[in-house]
């Protein structure tokens, strides 16, 4: 039976992106198909100060927003991230943390997102919005699957 | 013989800071002191289709100015990243990255600072500008140095 | 009988500010404090191609967010945008608008927002986020009230 | 003779656009074509405590890198703003503005420009980053011209 699109997303992310192996981040999709990315504390994400680098969180931020956007994108081409805004609210400190996004504007040409970050105690910890381009020439079939 | 404000911080990322060694990043002042970080190709951060993770290019863009903007604050105080707009203008595959910041505006509370990320063969792959507060409470004391 | 500040700042824009004037904004405040900007259809802030001009809209955004932040600002000081970032979704051809802001985060040295506008058929025409920061040297007591 | 693309674009802005005419905004470009905007001290764009407002500012810049991308721009259509972060780093009290755009990378789908604003005294008051995508529905022939 072919996987579904989600199924693909999830496999593409959980099993196939070397950086989610190298963080310990988990893509899931919630019951609004909204991407959720689940970070577990990793002490190998510290800055020199002892918090969560907000590389990181922009990096789960970054994420949550892409495979929203992904899954929603009607298309069978790819999209990109091309623009990132983002405010670090609170030193993430020695915590989980979990990224969601949510489609502001789903457009011809891209899409536009807003994402949230939270740490263990549900402290709004990033706040951000972006934009996620359509690309055509990057078809799911490129991505070898096992 | 005390260490410099410098040397405090090319310590504080190149010995201290996990995720600088997770990466495999490197923090270096040029003779203008803008703070370079560079990123030897590092399989481990890409994404599912290959290329170096957005987040990763982000990772270096914050560094470059949070580095910058900490050596130029004159007090003796802490700075955080506050807020960060990127533009991720190129796909990173398989290589090679530095990322360098430039002060656009001293304040008396912030720093404003510019941050172009390149690749090996010297396309700009992103650009960034982000806003750096200082704090008041985590005097460079508070670091243990070896 | 005193003016509360919620009284002040309606008169500071409603009465005081040129630019309110100019464009023909009004500024109220919702039963959740937040402030709403209101503009009705202006051709004089058309662009060439006979629609609001971003920069319009901006303004808009701006406002919103900043009126909302001043009036949460416990503070006798006042607050300034430091930054902006912000979506232009669709075209607002020849229809009112109005922008709305939600607090994200309120700190000790500035709040973060969010902000939307709408036009007249409720479609979204633009979402921003945005930082506001304190200042003490600017005290209410400055302004010249009639 | 045919106007070319840099008149119809001065045309465009310093005859047709309404907001142009209420700012007392013009259009020049310099010998590198890049768009420059000029503002003569204008007290109705003033906010309440006596300064131009940061939304007049954000016009000014974003019709710097609309115009400056629109010329550089090669096809036949039209380009749109869809997104700007900006840095508001001083008051301009009471003083001329122009701002200036460079082009930070052309690309298939857009262009991303940078964007500084200096007051008479040519301290730089604001900067910012913005993305220009392309459109194709949207020909310079439909600009009626004197």
């Amino acid at each position: 039976m072919p996987k579904s699109k989600k199924e693909k997303l999830l496999h593409l992310f959980n099993n196939v992106a070397r950086i989610a192996q190298t963080f310990g981040m988990r893509l899931s999709f919630d019951d609004q198909d909204r991407a959720t990315i689940s970070l577990p504390y990793n002490p190998d994400l510290d800055h020199g100060l002892g918090c969560t680098h907000g590389g990181a969180i922009a990096t789960l931020l970054d994420n949550a927003g892409w495979f929203t956007c992904a899954l929603a994108h009607r298309g069978d081409g790819w999209i990109a991230t091309s623009q990132l805004s983002l405010h670090l609210l609170l030193p993430a400190e020695k915590t989980d943390l979990r990224a969601r996004a949510e489609i502001i504007k789903s457009g011809k040409r891209q899409d536009v997102a807003e994402m949230r970050c939270w740490d263990a105690n549900d402290n709004l910890v990033a706040h951000a919005s972006g934009t996620f381009i359509y690309l055509e020439n990057l078809p799911f079939e490129k991505l070898k699957e096992s």
